[in-house]
């Protein structure tokens, strides 16, 4: 089979700089093109150098129509607006489109399942194939175990982090909640402070920390009468959300039109 | 449905004074025997005195055939040689037999699989229901993921432990072996000492710690490029261990004859 | 050195037995007296009996001023109204109070003040000889390090547990802030939730884990550039809080009145 | 005062360009020398580039002395021979020698004391503060918990390791002997594998964990009845590393010729 060609777009931020280098060393695909915002410094750069992997021949451009026409499969990691755009774009172009952007609404949603009857779309809040495990095995592990086991979710990330839970915290919250069939929101407990009573059964309580340059470390505890089950992610290195995402890519190649998340790529759908 | 009769066999040892309490204490089952060996001064004894729930009308006897005749189940955590003899008695009885014996060699097991076909047999190296759900998760984990996840089997146990790895921690790595369709035996690290050179890709790596108290702490690590995924189990208080024993007899009592284990028990089988 | 003569109060309650067991399981002292409220149902019981160490000839009673007459020292994990009443009877006896009771108000200390002045009174929020070291070694980490080490506080306890976080995370909070030399009450923060901007250089962090039958679990971490230090502390029994007491006795036997602290007990204040 | 004029030598190695980085970065420091071995391709190079810094108009080059001339500290993560040679000219030039180069033995340790007379060496087998600041906990823990808290030393470092225990491992057990005033050769246990019998009182046990791309984890265990102490460092990043000798660097400017450790620039030498 031939190489997948790829483009990345948002090319010269962080993410976008990983995910060149992840295509760049992950054998079966190819680089053919990167994409810029209009105005940007970086227009007519070498996308290797740009992300340190020495020259690959690939300039940034900002027009991605041609680019698209000519891909497999496009990487983003930029922000919703864009992100609508380029999947119509690559719906048109009949494509994968593997979504990494975070903070999407319910209205960007609608538009991406609109894409996706054309396109071939793989959107997810973690890239990371060990956190998209996890959060299989904590459905699994909730639907077994009963109610006197209680679930805890602890989170800790860098001192920078704006917001709390994190995203991968509330995700692996949404999967503990399905596993037991209640709603996450009916249940979850975010905060503890103070005299706040025994733990009610059937709760699913969250704790943060912040500190340092922490990556990002989840842990799912389930604590029993007697004994304590704890699943826990730790990201070294945010690379592994760039190589999530090529896998995804990759894993899209030959499927139909549709919408796809990373439990798909993972076979963890059917786990 | 009528209460569950169960008889506890090695009555006066840890595990079955532990064993006598969690009968005591869960619903749907009731004492109906004790058993300890010819001589054991114990003998005539209350069962509940001796395991200290109060007084249960059962007294400590040596001889089991009479008991076994008026059960629906036993519940051992004896030595193979006792452990093989209750087999053909339970056999005799068609009852439910829970053995949670350590030790068992090739021809035990030999003769307990020719009991279970008439007694329904459930056998495990650890009851409590926190491992073997971990080992179905181990199990699948290892299935998933590539050999650029490398695994490693940590556990940690008191100081008057006399065996490295403990059974548990084999019990965990024999689960990673089959995820990934190897032999344990063929791919295990038991010990790093010295200039041991890099890591094997497919070795299974085991480390044991000792010190102190500890009921029982085991974790399998899958570390993959830029990111750990650890799943640990922590042992509280050897109760955990009786309390699965109960539940396991307790889902025997409507089964088929046959040899079951506790991911029988707990539908892991279908995990 | 003859044996240190030791009573119990709230021989009874579930800390007072298992005081009971320790100073029966340690050399060098003897029980000589338990005391419990007027009206209890175990006066007149065997001490050894009611805490399962076997006989011990000491019969429970409602009168502490003969007992303590005749001892060296009470171990007291009761309520703030009976130990400061214990406490004056300490004093007049000249003899070791060691005091593990919770909730003590301003006016409570005021109280055990003043019987220091002929009585060794021994107090401590956790009488576990690990946690009043990690409190040690906190606050000489907390000195050492400057404040691009973020300092983060995590507890967990049982689902029975009522507030938050535990009375030893913030002792152990309270120590960070002894060794930055700031004031906790100022800096901590005590949970996090929603858009919380990122982390102020300084703050304390506090997060709370609750459920199963956990006894008692701490962590101060110092998450600095690109590394952490991590200081825990894991309970597995209660009973370790009854052999600090025991331990705390035997140190006050030959010192000289004043008021003391597990810090001093350890040699932990020459830290 | 001005600011203190740096070299590095082995410039052009992973720790090389790591150390290049933290002088640019580092307040109170300037880069005024880069050297590489005779031949190496990237003599005549600027450093900065070399290390991803932008240009630092400091040419590589192989020639240290009149580099060392115009110096006052030399920072040195290459191998023993190379770091014996440098001590020599570090002492001639009489400035600051800071010394991260592993695998030094008997011989090389009396070259680098005799150096010591006129350049003031600071060498240790962990640059980081975190480890150093773990080995003075260590040996105060050690020192005051008694020989029922068994110690257990538990490392792990990615699948591209060569040996085991890590270096850091055997510091940290050195510590702990120091503490226990006992040999570390004499109680340490390195591996355990099979029949061990119960834990010898007094032992210092080993565990290594290998996997995955682990920058380097440390965990000291103290198990004691009843409870433990878990004191451990994880080091997220190696650049960790190179800022520790920038820092012991700057603290060695104004320090008299001596041969100081990272516990004397970090003041653990009185904790």
């Amino acid at each position: 089979m031939s190489e997948m060609r790829l483009v990345v777009v948002g090319a010269a931020g962080r993410m976008g700089r990983m995910l060149i280098k992840a295509v760049a060393e992950t054998e079966g695909c190819t680089l053919v093109g990167a994409i810029e915002r209009e105005g940007s410094p970086v227009l007519g750069q070498d996308a290797g150098l740009l992300a340190g992997t020495g020259l690959l021949d690939v300039d940034v451009t900002d027009d991605p129509l041609p680019v698209f026409a000519q891909a497999d499969g496009v990487l983003d990691f930029t922000a919703p607006a864009a992100t609508t755009a380029f999947a119509a774009l690559a719906a048109q172009a009949r494509i994968v489109h593997v979504i990494g952007t975070t903070g999407l609404q319910e209205a960007d949603f609608t538009k991406l399942e609109a894409a996706a009857r054309h396109a071939r779309i793989i959107q997810s809040g973690n890239m990371s194939l060990g956190v998209n495990l996890l959060a299989g095995l904590v459905r699994k592990v909730a639907a077994t175990l009963g109610e006197d086991y209680d679930i805890e979710i602890l989170e800790m990330h860098h001192r920078m982090k704006v917001d709390a839970p994190s995203g991968t915290a509330l995700l692996l919250g949404e999967a503990a909640a399905e596993g037991r069939k209640v709603s996450l929101k009916d249940r979850s407990v975010r905060s503890r402070d103070g005299h706040t009573g025994a733990r009610n059964p059937g709760d699913i309580g969250f704790a943060t920390l912040r500190g340092g340059t922490v990556v990002g470390d989840h842990s799912v505890i389930f604590a029993g009468p007697g004994e304590r089950l704890e699943l826990s992610h730790r990201a070294e290195d945010r690379s592994i959300f760039a190589r999530g995402a090529v896998k995804a890519a990759l894993w899209g190649f030959d499927k139909k039109p549709g919408y796809y998340t990373m439990a798909n790529v993972l076979g963890l759908d059917r786990l």
